[in-house]
This record gives structure tokens, C-alpha cells and sequence, in this order.
């Protein structure tokens, strides 16, 4: 049971013109289920990713990148569940090269127009065969209503289906941006989350999308933590048809901070919903550090927080033992960190400060606050004025269910 | 259940001429449980010790550094356990001092010739009254072949005692080492362990003292994980008495390196067994990681597998799901690894090379590894000669119910 989330209905995943989706059961690793998404690009779009930076990066991640570096305007994107093609080396590169090649054939375009994306086990073959004879029902099933069924075909040890929706008017044009998502475990993404599809009507020029897919990546997929393994697939993808006629040449031009911001709201949404429904999740935790030198010092600590088996399981017995947050904020790599500055809060719970316990906290307002399924860490580290947040969610018996099992 | 470890019999663990021990029951936490010990050395003895660099690192870690600094001879050690004076700000510190004074006092010596260790919950008040009553049966208790009771008194979660002993003959005569630790949670030392104390009655001066401790933790307690936290108050001991009469004056002397290697073996053999008695452990794993550029990337790829709850969670099922190995030698932090040249092999499986799955590799060969107690995995980097061990546990359904019921 994911933490306060529950997919939209699909009439509330609003269609983005110029984007299409197809889904079909193509028996990938199992039977009767939706495994393989198609989704077909008009002509006109602008397209950016980001990738993990996992030196065991899947074979689909090198053709991402390599077809997007390409410069050919990308017209579909072929994502399968079941087996990640990760660590398949040769033949695995191959075999996405092959997925790329049967889409390109069905859709009349050149396999590097076709980005390819798995999800699943790594270390197994990729078996294309399954792949191609699924495509030409993923065609048939094309249309740009069809959100709800992709959120679904890509999820592996997902709970729900994720993906989130929004609209913003924009001098007379209304905006629509609507977005996917997937992934529970070996969720510490580095660049860009499992995987991430944010599709817009705006138009948004390639340089102009290639920086804003970084910085929402920035707010959003490389904010979470479920486990801190960073996946060898992690990828997120900004899709810009141009079609709702609000077409933006700069950062500067009127409606586009609006626009930025509600894309970078369902970036969020998407990747919170990762955390929400994290593999064994009973809590959703927002850690917030400030008072930092730098933002990446505040998101070393956000990590050392978010990561800590020991934080993780306290917050999943509802126990406050912040010692276990302290002694993570002492060890985050803060070589010079002054322990006297810091202040911890849970929710509005000032808990330490002067390097030890807070004089006024008493343990049953900490007790009241870990009871909540959210809860908010805050963290002054009192030595400047940089800030970041992390995402992440308790650790309970079913983390290990689940990973002790996946695979049987 | 400890993973292939019991504690030694009392009479297997050899006195140290110079080194008396003593427990009691002070009541620090819980009662009817010893939970003090006390240690007193002769005039003559050198001290050395590495502690944690955790940046809240208790009060007693901040008045060690200070009185090993200080340069007077250390005479007594006293460790509590159920409280680790961790998080407690000022009056942490000024506890440390008072439980000091008191040592001293009984024993007739300053307060800085004293060392204070604590091990428990972290940001509660030190019970100094307890301690102070509790010290008069401890120095009544004080014998040189007591190293059992003191592997118990300073308990948390540990599940069992750790001890070893062994001795070495050089020239004649009889050196012995012996020592006990503590931890089997909050474990991923850096500079040290949670709790470790090593005496010989080797003569050893102090400079040279100084640099074997920071070797023999290099190759034991610095390479443990157990959850990946870093302790508040790590500390691993060193103490040489000279009263064998094996005397050394300089690592070039005749019989020096017999002796050091014994006491390293000492180090790795406790630091072992607090893996062993990892929280919920059922399998002892070591990460051996060769090929690197220098040791520092080959630890950090140790420590990427070692950490991994995906890693743990597969090993915790007997499930060779290598995969989450491949993708953690990826996530390891190594920008330029060149994966095409990684061999991994469980025990002596060769399981992965080129990037991807060996192709000899058969399913059952891995099933068949993954189901022992002990395992092996070995990584190859391919691209240097420095090489580097780790030492972790499998994750458990316990390690789960420990940490989520640990203080109540």
C-alpha cells in the first residue's frame, strides 16, 4: 500500500497532442500482463533525457544516449518491463539495437529516431522475439488518451501505477502536461530516476528542454531515496510536441516561468510517487537540510538521513530515536562540520540543538510526530545559507520481503 | 545466531601481565546485567587507539583523544554500556570528566591517565552516580584472566561475547595478545569500531604503537560493515605492557613482524566476529575486490556491495541475483570504470566478465554458492594491482525487528 497515493483515474491524465500511446501483453517475462509501451511522437517534437550514471548502465541507456546525441528528431520511444538488459553486454546491445530497428520498421522511421527503454531483472537476456511480435498491437492501441494504460505497462515491483497530470493557461493557450513514472526499489537515482516520461503541448526549443530536464531532474528524481542503489536503467525523458500553439523561444518570454513550474510540479509528483509507494513504504519523509555552505553538502545529508538502515527502521517502528539522525548527520562527510550549530526538528519538534538534545523536547511530542505517515526532518546545520531536500520513506519487514522474493 | 562464531571459554583467552579486569552490575540502563567494566594497566604500559570520525562523536571519544594527547601515561580504561553519552552536549562532556575523576580517584591516579568508553542510546544523559556506584565492585572484581567477563559487560545487542586470544613465541619468549569487541549494529567503522580493546604484553613504544594501530584497523575493523552507519563512538584500543619481556624498539626487530602480524590477526579475528553477530545475520560475506587502481577505489567498491540492501536482501534469500552486484560495482563511484573489463565471481563462479553474464555461467552453480554460510565476492576491476577486503552480513527480516525494537 503505497503512502498517500493513488493513480489518477484515467480521465484525469489529460492527453498531450502530438503524443500517442499503445500498450500490449508481449509475455516478456510473464504472461497476461501489460509489459510493452509504444508511445509515437509527430513530427515537430523536441526531446531531452537523463540518464543514470551508473558505470553498469543498461544497453538501452547507451542507445538513448547515443540517438539523442544524434541529432535526428526522435518519433517514438519502445519501453518493455521484465527484464532490464542490464549487464548483457554485446548481445545485449544488440538486442536493444534490434527493438529499435522492428519500431522503426512499423512506424516508417530510422531506428536511431526510436529511444528504447527496459525495466526488470538485470543480467538476462533481452528476448526480442517477444518484443517484436508485441509491437503491432502496441500500434494498434495508439492513441493520445491512453496514459493510464502506460503508467501500468511499465511497472515491475510497483504497487500502483504512477503518473500525474496537469494544465496552465498561458496567454489564451492552455498548457497540458502529463507524465509516467515507475520504480520501488534500487531507487537513489544519480541524474535522473528509474524511469521517467513528462510529455507537454508547449514548444520548447532543444537547447531550452535539454537545460530544464537537468533542472527538474535536479528537483525532482535525484531528490528520492528508497534504498540508495542507483539502478543501471535510471531514465527520464522531457517530451515537447509544440502543439498547444504557446511555443516559447527563451527563458524570458512571458508564461514561461508558469509553464516551468507546473512541469516541474508533475516531475515531482512522479518521483514522490516513487517514494510513496517504495518497496515496503509505510511513511513518506521529507528531509529538508538548510543552513549549509552549499547544496550539495545539505544533499549529503539529506542522503546520510535518507539512506540509514538504522533512521529507516526507527521511523518504521514510529520510535524516536534521534540519535540514529544525529549520528547520520555526523558521519555525511562533513569533514568540518560544528555539531554545536546544528538543530534537528521533527515536523515542528525542535529535538536537538548545541550538539545534544533539545532543553524543552520531550519524548512523547517526538512519539506524536513519528506516529504521522508523513513527517518532515529539518536540518539547520547553522554554517550558510544553501538548502535541499530529500525524499525517502521508512524501512520495514516487507523491504526484505519483497527483495528477498522478487525473483522467485 | 552468530554466523560461525562462538565466544572462547574463559580459559581460552590467556592473561596479559600488566592488565587487570573487572565488571559490575551498575544498573546503568537495565538491571541485573553487568554493564561496567573496568580496566587498570600497570606504570609502564604504552596506550594507542583510532576512533570514529563521526562529526557527533560522544563525549568520551572527544576525552580519550584528549587524554591519549596529552601525552600522560594511561592507567585505566572504563567502558559502560547501555548509554553511549553520544548527542548530549555539554553535560555529556562533563560526565565523561566526573566518571574520569572517579576512576581515578579509587585508583589513585589524575583523571586525564583515565579512558572513558560508552556504548549504548545515544542522546540520553550518562548516568554518573551509577557508574560511581557501580566502581568499587568492579575494582574488587579487577584480575589479569577476566577478559571473558569484560567481553560481556560491554555488550549492546550483541548477541555474543567477542573475544580472541593467542600467543607467539619470539626468541625464547611468550608474547601474549589478547582483546574483545563490541557492535553488531551502527557499524561501518571509520578509523575504528564500535568497541575494540587489544593488549600484548610485547613491549611496543609508543610512536610505533601509534602506527600498528592504525594498520591493524586498516586491515580489520576499518573493514567491516554491518548497515553502513558510522557510530558515535567508535573506538578500538591498543595497550603493550613490555611484560613479557619481548621488548621492540623499531619494526626492523628480529621477531617484530611474528608479533605484529599475531596482533593483527587478533584485530581481524574481533572485527570479524562483530560481523559474524551482525543484527539478524545468517551469512558471513567477504568482499574482495583486486584489479584496482589503488586501494581507496577498490574499498569503495567493497563498501558499494557490502552496503547494497538489494545485495544483502539477495545473499539473505540464497538468490545469485548478480545483477544488484553488477550495478553496485557501477554505482561504486568510480567515473571511468571500464565494465567490459570487470570479472565478478561467487566464490570460484565466474559469474560475470565483459560486461555482462560469463558465458559458462549455469544458475545453479551460483544457487549452490549463495546457500553456504561463508561466501566469497571476488571482483576484478581489471585495471591495476591494488586490492582491498570488506566484511558485511546478509539482511534480515531481524535485522528489521532488532532496529525497530531496539529500546523498547
Amino acid at each position: 500500500m503505497p503512502v498517500n497515493y493513488t493513480t489518477p483515474a484515467a480521465d484525469q491524465l489529460f492527453a498531450v497532442a502530438g503524443v500517442r500511446l499503445g500498450v500490449a501483453e508481449a509475455g516478456i517475462r510473464k504472461q497476461d500482463r501489460r509489459d510493452l509501451a509504444l508511445v509515437a511522437l509527430d513530427a515537430g517534437c523536441t526531446v531531452a533525457g537523463v540518464f543514470t550514471r551508473n558505470r553498469f548502465c543498461a544497453a538501452p541507456v547507451q542507445l538513448c544516449r547515443d540517438h539523442l546525441a544524434g541529432g535526428k528528431e526522435i518519433r517514438a520511444l519502445v519501453i518493455n518491463t521484465g527484464i532490464a538488459n542490464a549487464g548483457t553486454g554485446e548481445p545485449g546491445r544488440q538486442a536493444a539495437q534490434d527493438t529499435c530497428a522492428a519500431v522503426g520498421e512499423l512506424l516508417g522511421v530510422a531506428p536511431d529516431q526510436v529511444l528504447p527503454f527496459s525495466t526488470g531483472v538485470i543480467l538476462e537476456n533481452l528476448p526480442v522475439d517477444s518484443i517484436r511480435a508485441g509491437l503491432p498491437a502496441a500500434l494498434a492501441d495508439l492513441k493520445a488518451d491512453n496514459w493510464h494504460a502506460a503508467a501500468h505497462a511499465i511497472m515491475t515491483t510497483d504497487t500502483v501505477a504512477k503518473a500525474a497530470s496537469r494544465t496552465v493557461a498561458v496567454d489564451g493557450k492552455k498548457v497540458t502536461i502529463s507524465g509516467i513514472s515507475k520504480g520501488a526499489g534500487m531507487i537513489k537515482p544519480n541524474m535522473a530516476t528509474m524511469l521517467g516520461f513528462l510529455a507537454t503541448d508547449a514548444g520548447i526549443p532543444q537547447p531550452m528542454l535539454e537545460r530544464l530536464v537537468k533542472e527538474a531532474a535536479d528537483e525532482s528524481f535525484n531528490c528520492i531515496t528508497v534504498d540508495g542503489d542507483t539502478s543501471t536503467n535510471d531514465s527520464f525523458i522531457m517530451i515537447a510536441s509544440g502543439r498547444s500553439g504557446a511555443v516559447f523561444a527563451r527563458e524570458s518570454d512571458a508564461g514561461w516561468a508558469e509553464v516551468r513550474a507546473a512541469i516541474i510540479a508533475v516531475a515531482v509528483e512522479l518521483a514522490q510517487a516513487i517514494v510513496r509507494d517504495g518497496e515496503g513504504a509505510t511513511k513518506f519523509i521529507t528531509v529538508a537540510v538548510a543552513g549549509g555552505k552549499d547544496n550539495e553538502e545539505c544533499r549529503q545529508v539529506g542522503y546520510a538521513i535518507g539512506h540509514s538502515p538504522l533512521v529507516k527502521t526507527a521511523f518504521f517502528a514510529s520510535d524516536p530515536n534521534l540519535g540514529r539522525i544525529l549520528a547520520a548527520i555526523g558521519y555525511a562527510g562533513i569533514a568540518d562540520l560544528d555539531v554545536d550549530r546544528v538543530s534537528v526538528w521533527l515536523d515542528d519538534v525542535l529535538v536537538a540543538e548545541n550538539g545534544g538534545r533539545a532543553e524543552a523536547y520531550q519524548e512523547d511530542d517526538g512519539a506524536r510526530v513519528m506516529k504521522q505517515s508523513e513527517i518532515t526532518v529539518r536540518v539547520d546545520l547553522g554554517r550558510g545559507n544553501a538548502a535541499a531536500k530529500v525524499y525517502t520513506c521508512d524501512f520495514s519487514y516487507d523491504y526484505v520481503k519483497i527483495n528477498a522474493d522478487y525473483r522467485s
